[in-house]
């Protein structure tokens, strides 16, 4: 018991348009760690005090946007367990073998409501952080190589049909709702943060029309001075930053959006409350929501509603 | 699924030496928040950002210490399977009746063989964290009355078999090992560290000859930079500092270790790791324990072994 | 020697449009100290660490804006010398008698070129920072009340002649170039940044067409975490936020711009590097004046070079 | 006028028992830039963000300590003004040909009655801080090479007739009384923060009766936060930590305390006020100097009035 099922979100699958230019940003400036390439081309990225062979994967491709987002599960009972559940509530999953993804076990795939295509695995090879298991430093030289987050923390995705994908991740998978936006009819959502965790977001979505977009990915950074040296670091690189430094009202979570070669969104945040499932959710009404999602500005920008990959 | 089972730390009971002068201190110093007084003439406090109607309780004694620590559960399903689950380990359990404690719901009530009171509850009173549930700002005045910690996060408990504890609470109540420190023989804990959540540590232990010790009751802070206004406020009224501001090796938490007026000793915490239950345990050897417990001095003060309430 | 003549930025006297709504942002807000209120009407403050009587002077107008900025210099001697010097150099002068702004001297007054209003002055009544000059604390509970700067730091000024208030402000009052932004005809300078002092600027003017006009005044805070906290109190108090939290490229200052409720922009900015008279100017070309500006988005905002008061 | 005369602590030359191990010290941990050796083998070393030359020198001697420290003054004409002050002031003064020092114009020396040599130079070859003069970014991969403090900052030298040092300085080069520190008797001073600037101690002593000893010297980092992170490095690198981090009372400034492998000890600080010459100084009782020293613990430790070099 306490933390069972899903753990955390585990692997996103990501398009880029230009491989070698966006290795060279995923590696160098946005400081992830290179852990390996396979034969289809892919290369594999895992933050540096992630534990787990890889968190983001990029294919080369014509557009811009997300394969998949996997979560890791408690083991391979849970992962048969959640493949049945899934299929008793009418969904078609899909068995993907180990190996597929390097160092990974065999994923279960399934397409939410929303266009989005979600994988559940139990099992990714343990590469470590760098540092020992016995008698570790506090942390190491690669967690100043670039942006150099802790780890790939959440997602948020747009597509139709959230309060369905919601009944699935909720109902079969076992995530909470922890907050939302209501639309001006003060009764459908606009958005939802959902969490799988003490996290105040492990997924969350915004209705949009097209199925299957990616707003953002978002990596974790350990503070809100660090959130500042991201900032410079992505001026000194050129990036194209969306927003930030500032806060959003939801999840109170420091944050920069900016994008990627391809224009895959990505946010780099720090802070943010823990939620708990018996936490009651809090709402936004659509008058409200420029502040619930930059708290300073307290207006939405252009780009937030239309802006997608 | 995900967050199931035990939740939280939820509340503790001190023993206090002077209540008036506990209550000003935990009030005014430390900044959490009163809540109520019973017809015991116990006082009720919580953390600004708590929710739940209380977290810590004073009561007035000859000696200060710790009555009992509680965990949240989901649910009463999930309480009276603890119960059961306890009582077929070979516990003896004890109910509590709703109302006890201001607020709060039915207990079960169990010892450690540590000589630890462990409760388990299911219901507490949402009093709310000063902010409505409905387009909330980003944080209160209350925030910066006195320390004004988020929560009150986690106990380090002092006490023999702590194996035996370590055991019913992985066993029966779903926690896992996130780190520990061996003894000179290398194969014996001096101390656990151990988890319900994604929180490196919910409850720790130290062997200890003496049961039903308390080491420190710790409660969370923002960042670093507040660890460092909790110390000029600790100066400013005179506080005993043990130790801090400084880092823990084990769990990489900033920290400072201070006395309340009884002796009790408390911790304001900021940062620390994310662990998950699928995570390999770190492991530190006695030769490096100073510099796991107090990262940048590398050494255990004189107090932190044998000073305890 | 050392630290002679002119000290710092004293005074600056702003125009608002309704005198109570400003003098409660200026001192619940902002988060200034109200010290006084004189026969005219006007209101007095001083940011908390200071220890001179008052910084900012509120006076009631139809028109925001300047009425004038003010240095302190180190004596009478140093004042009446100053009076001789501008007068040699070419400049009016006026003395304004001791008292006609609260606890403060004789003033020498003269206009720049760019139509700004500046005063020297010797004497100003020591009213302390809240703390006693013996055994002081680190801050006061006034350090948290509203923004709470340390200190009125410096202020931006637009108007035409930009180089002639250099020349003055250089060879009679001893300032010194830090950074200049030079227009498209690589010559002229659009902006500079001057000093008195180690501050990478006491006083910056940009060149634009209508004299006497404001484009912000600044207050110091003491960290990025604190210009976030700013961001947030803007935010709960419905303030106007320009543009921030963001960094300046020019100077490196971390930085806020707002609005006051009468239009008055004012900046609450932390950090930027220290500067001595010995060093070579930076200078900034037309094409990067955006990222000299605002470091991270790297372009001007509409409001930059045409919002002023 | 405004900053004249003296402008700076510009070099301290250093002796150290092993050069290689204290240029690896010196240069990997501290993160100082080397940027040159002479013929009698001493190693220059300059700040990342210092713009002359150099600031620390390194000797190799059989005993640990400072053989001298110097002012950067505004010019040829100051130093030879001081010079004929000094010996006015009955002060014996000694020419050092420039090119004696890398990069390093003429240089005056002399020595305090505490039995420092102290001196003044007008000029040191302008390197730069590794970013151009044109449109230059806000740090360099330097920034983050180790602690990498922005400048050699000050020194707390230990030796006898402090009053009378204070006199010279004072008098004859233009430094003022910041904060200072009374004996039992309420008279004399057992300690002086001086300052030749806005910082809040540019050079400072401790009465001893031993002459000619070194206490520490200063380095300045960014914030608490990049305090904790030199902790942190120190740590990693078995750096003998004194104290810290902790904050001082007097200066306010936070810091550690630390030693190099020769045993002289260095402070790697941050933050602290700014102050001015006309400010009244601010006075501590010895009885409340443990928390001018340091705040949070206000005690001294055994090491600070005894362990010199």
């Amino acid at each position: 018991m306490a933390m069972k099922g899903v753990l955390r979100p585990g692997h996103i699958q990501l398009r880029v348009l230009d491989l070698e230019e966006s290795v060279k940003f995923y590696g160098d400036v946005l400081g992830l760690v290179e852990t390996g390439r396979d034969k289809q081309g892919r290369v594999y990225f895992k933050a540096w005090d992630e534990r787990d062979h890889n968190s983001v994967i990029l294919r080369q491709a014509d557009m811009a946007g997300v394969d998949f987002f996997a979560f890791k599960v408690d083991g391979k009972a849970a992962l048969d367990k959640f493949d049945a559940d899934l299929r008793a509530y009418g969904l078609a999953t899909e068995r993907i073998a180990a190996g597929e993804l390097l160092e990974t076990g065999e994923r279960v795939r399934f397409e939410l409501p929303t266009g989005h295509k979600i994988e559940l695995y139990a099992e990714k090879t343990d590469v470590g952080n760098g540092m020992p298991y016995l008698n570790p430093e506090a942390w190491t030289p690669a967690a100043e190589h670039g942006i150099a987050p802790l780890r790939m923390d959440h997602a948020l995705l747009y597509g139709p049909d959230i309060e369905k994908a919601q009944a699935i991740l909720v109902d079969v998978l076992g995530f909470y709702l922890v907050e939302h936006v209501l639309l001006e009819d003060g009764k459908t959502d606009l958005a939802i943060w959902l969490s799988c965790s003490t996290k105040a977001h492990d997924l969350a979505f915004v209705r949009h029309a097209e199925p299957g977009k990616l707003h953002h990915i978002a990596f974790q950074l350990e503070s809100w001075e660090k959130v500042l040296r991201a900032a410079d670091i992505m001026a000194m690189n050129k990036v194209t930053i969306d927003i930030g430094p500032t806060r959003h009202g939801i999840t109170r979570g420091t944050t920069i959006y900016a994008f990627d070669p391809s224009g895959n969104r990505f946010e780099t945040y720090s802070g943010g409350y823990s939620s708990y499932p018996d936490w009651k959710p809090i709402t936004w009404t659509i008058d409200e929501v420029g502040r619930g999602i930059f708290y300073h500005d307290r207006k939405l920008n252009d780009a937030f509603l239309s802006v997608v990959t």
